[in-house]
């Protein structure tokens, strides 16, 4: 792992998801900048002294250089902007990669870190942990099945309420970096959760999108950068939508959500109640979906640990990732080739398309709105 | 009323809901430009055949000079192509008017009724008659009273699904003239939802809707005109939303709601529960805010009926706006000015701003999206 | 009308329901005991001098004599204590009844009521008015075509939270009267509101109760009776369930609810949601059934004004009955017989059967709990 | 741990909630009466082969003797009927316990246990694990602290639909054994599902429940045992209530749920949307309380790992009673007393009320119903 000391709750999340269904031991990692620092989480996580390093490039170099018990992937939860350079020094010394997201700040690093993926046959996983939910699987294989016929409309939010305050001024660390315009500026809230909406659309509809119509505001006065954004969205098969992105919407709690409407039918899914989805036929009541029951795909089985009424959450999700990664890099390991199936784990190419979706947005918006193209990388 | 003979299913609802409230007489009307229709219509609702008019320029014409027991106002029902004319008619005649939405087609037009309502002093009501719930009301109360501090997001819906198969083709009129082509177009889905959710933003906030950016789609394949449409919207304080308007909307019911957020708090309210309103201020838990309780504002309880937890419906609010025009028609016959409130039901400039916002929408789709300014008429 | 003078807010509940479907004319009354309030009431309601009585045996008497424009029934909406008495005259007269509910405080009374119905051929409907919703309807034709299998557990609930507070002591009529020890007594509750539980109960399953087992205690301290009520069932086909019946239950609203589970299915129907009902089949998906779909049944069909996503509440609930009595009545006046089917309007047997569930739920707490069979008259 | 072998589901439930907080780790064991498959299991778990035990009684006796590396607890997840006995040798050997629930099947055992971990000294955890829930530790401190007023009604179900077919002639060996007229007999609905609502009710309201009256029969024809009980209840502090146990509640899902009424507030709960409480005071609106609020109490803040809108369930909960446990294991070990709070994880003296209950209501049902007195142990 590199990063994830003291005060980065986004590790915390990794390891447990690491933990959760057994599959992961950690072995090695620069978990600061601080040697102390590192050192002394390191211990906490009882990992050999041997292999905390000094930072990523020492551990990258020494890790692929090992004989045996070398580790299997690292695991990436530093702060955004450093994401490109670490990914980039692993993928080089061909060790796989977990990486949260968002992949990168800028289009042309994000290319280059998936061309390298493809180049040295490594498997890269963009942890958008929305993607391992056991009902957005069931939904994604439902609209692949066809049982909302052709998709025309996608409506997608990922509008929460976290930052409703100046929470920034209260010496939060995440709330600081994530509001500094120096740091994301305005496209920061379409970084941090326009990406999450943008790869559930993409997740569960199987389409792309291709052109966007972007506006933003201030919903919180005396912020340093825009913490609102409402997108005009259209998809490659002609499909048209929108997308809400936020951080200070008062009363949202998380607020991801998305509504597909075909032509034959429909589904919702709400990340506050993650264990149901909506579908409606177009021909029937609608009906609501649970996890666990036994009508649903394999797709939402093979991730549904207990059964109907055991809501799994967002730990559970998160573990769903990492266990699919654990079966590939066992695959890659035994000389089988990894096969990325249709509903598989998000890798570099779709953190990719997530940079290419937010240029694309803040340049429609910088221009005063209008449809702006989104290159499919 | 002119209008409203056989199978006209909208003058029955207004039949219903001047009846509600027992504070209406029906006393004279034209059903149908056929003379025999209208009569047997004019019968079944008890009106004396001396009042019953070959059409509505002799409707006008003869209860304007009458002498005494003179109709107090006129109900237009008739589909949206003919109202202007008919309003006119009515206006000149020095006869109040209630007329269904919206208003007319072409913003011309609408501008020289408001105009002409101003100038003869009269009574017009535009029955969008979702500004008649008791807790749209309560919503717009909030509002006003800065319970949400300052509007800075609204997201608004009227995506139906009552049209998610080609009904045209299965002869049902209402179907048929909305989705012509020659009728109204690509613009009938504005005209007729969106329209619905543009009222209802504009009477939850109290702000105008000044700049659209629009995209429309078709949903239903085979259909004559697009049924689906997405904006942006820009409001008069600088708050951004959305407003989605679709006929086809697999799923959805009816499919009016809103979502207003403050810097202070939000509101949520949707047509499908229209006794409920979520609340939720900025330092505490969401609240659900139910029709009949204690501790709703004097605009929720002056619609009130019965109590908490006996749920009123569409009927209820439609008797609302009503019921209101009965206090404003009777306060004018007894010489007493007729004070519009803050509150007050929709009238003949709330229905030219609607057709100026479908204008103005149109505008921007053809021309290929990007902002377009709404005229405030 | 008998009763219904100023202050009576369900007699304006009773008019109200009427005038909806324009299907009634009222025309002869005693709204008061005091002549004078009688006569300003019946002026409101544009009832001719002549046909207001000084008292409701002069109206029967007066009404059963006329040649022409006699009453075709009379509406009784005095206090519960009033209705046998009153009824019994209307009836002896040959005149049709229809009766707020409870029918009345003795079990003895209500069998001669309906036996009076019986040997007179009159018409009596009891205004059990849950029995009107379009989608109490559904599922009462949905568990008679087998849906659900046979039913083996009903939970049925109305617990109001009314009077969560010592309400009696701020001089509310209805208040005072529901906790008179005198009047009601600890049956209060079960009378106001575990009639109405019973009675969904009944109407929805087809069954009867035939034992329970009750239990009663004190929420509001201070109260001059008990003001909870829960009861365990014995249903006629060997079904078991319970009723919760409380004028207390804080955050419930009116609290009408009833749940049913059969060895094939569930259905559950939320007085606070009236327009929906929750139907699992056993191998599938719980489907949300709502008022105005396609694909219910012509029970709900008929008692649904406009479709889909229009929301019918309390009014057009109790309008139903008020139509499908004036449908019973028409055909009565044109010498045909009213066909009672298993769905329609409740009548004086009802009535008779929730006075005898009362009484043996009172005779089961009182004797200190067990089960205590309920006669079936 | 003791048992937890092939196929045993809840053990593997067990061992996620151990490695959730990375509190745990497992040492020692007996994981099939087969030692083969208990080996076979103890490789998979890294377990070293010296530590897996032919009998847990081998186990108990070289666990405590071992000088250093001891286990602190044992986890015994057998079924129900073996608990007595394993838990009885290793509280004599003085090793402190985490046993399933329920306890055991026969109070005399339940009081023996309760009192050998008090002569001991020793802690013992039954694994409740409903009471880990943050938003139940909520409930129970809102009602600790008043908020709800005098606790008057108690509404509690466990009314599950896992059997809602003969899911025991499909050789399910859960189904099978749960369903045996030899195993639990017609208690067992009572002992698996009805003694989670029971501690549920207690664990919130700080009540015990001291009578009961009991009421079961049968949904799904040809099972060997009633699958269904309906109870009144009686609380120590005179509040009224019921619960409902079952097996075979189509559409139920898991069916877990807990409405609390005091006479200043009600809380409802219901575990398929665990991170809700719905919160209900005399004066204001209901509230929807959701895990990882702000203004929640510090005991629902210690049992929360994300924050607001990201849904923690089933596996959370059950890990919070682990880490609990871990707490007040560290505590012992360092030799301060294990200090029990108003709040703490269930033990042995939990598990004995529930069978008390449970052999209560027995008694009560079989004497064809009518209150029964409820040992408090």
């Amino acid at each position: 792992m590199v990063g994830g000391g003291p005060g980065a709750g986004i590790a915390e999340t990794h390891r447990t998801a690491m933990r959760l269904d057994d599959r992961y031991v950690m072995m090695a990692g620069v978990f600061s900048r601080d040697p102390e620092k590192s050192l002394t989480a390191a211990r906490k996580l009882r990992i050999p002294e041997g292999r905390v390093y000094r930072d990523y490039a020492a551990m990258a170099e020494a890790e692929s250089g090992r004989k045996d018990n070398r580790i299997d992937a690292v695991v990436i939860v530093t702060q955004t902007a450093s994401h490109y350079e670490i990914a980039r020094k692993f993928l080089k010394a061909g060790i796989n990669v977990i990486c949260d997201k968002p992949l990168c700040l800028k289009l042309v690093e994000a290319k280059e870190l998936a061309a390298l993926v493809e180049k040295n046959g490594l498997i890269f996983c963009l942890t958008h942990n929305y993607s391992g939910y056991a009902m957005v699987r069931q939904a994604a294989r439902m609209v692949r099945n066809g049982e909302l016929g052709r998709v025309k409309v996608v409506q997608a939010e990922h509008a929460s309420g976290w930052a409703s305050k100046l929470v920034e001024r209260e010496a939060i660390p995440q709330a600081v970096w994530r509001t500094d315009p120096e740091v994301l500026g305005d496209a920061s809230v379409l970084y941090d959760l326009g990406t999450h909406a943008h790869q559930l659309s993409r997740f569960v509809t199987g389409l792309e999108v291709t052109e966007v119509a972007a506006e933003m505001n201030q919903i919180v006065e005396g912020r340093a950068i825009k913490d609102n954004a409402n997108l005009l969205l259209r998809f490659s098969n002609g499909a048209r939508g929108t997308l809400w992105a936020s951080m200070a919407a008062i009363g949202n709690e998380h607020g991801l959500r998305i509504r597909v409407y075909g032509d034959r039918g429909s589904l919702a899914w709400h990340h506050e109640d993650p264990h149901y989805l909506r579908y409606c036929p177009i021909d029937g009541a609608p009906q609501i979906l649970a996890q666990g029951a036994d009508w649903l795909s394999s797709d939402a089985k093979r991730w549904t640990r207990v059964g109907l009424g055991h809501p799994e959450g967002f730990f559970e999700a998160f573990a769903n990732l990492y266990t699919e990664v654990a079966d590939a890099l066992l695959a890659k390991a035994d000389g089988k080739a990894y096969a990325k199936t249709d509903l598989s784990f998000p890798d570099a190419t779709d953190g990719a398309r997530g940079v290419a979706f937010v240029e694309s947005a803040m340049r429609s918006y910088e221009k005063g709105g209008g449809w702006t193209k989104v290159e499919l990388v």
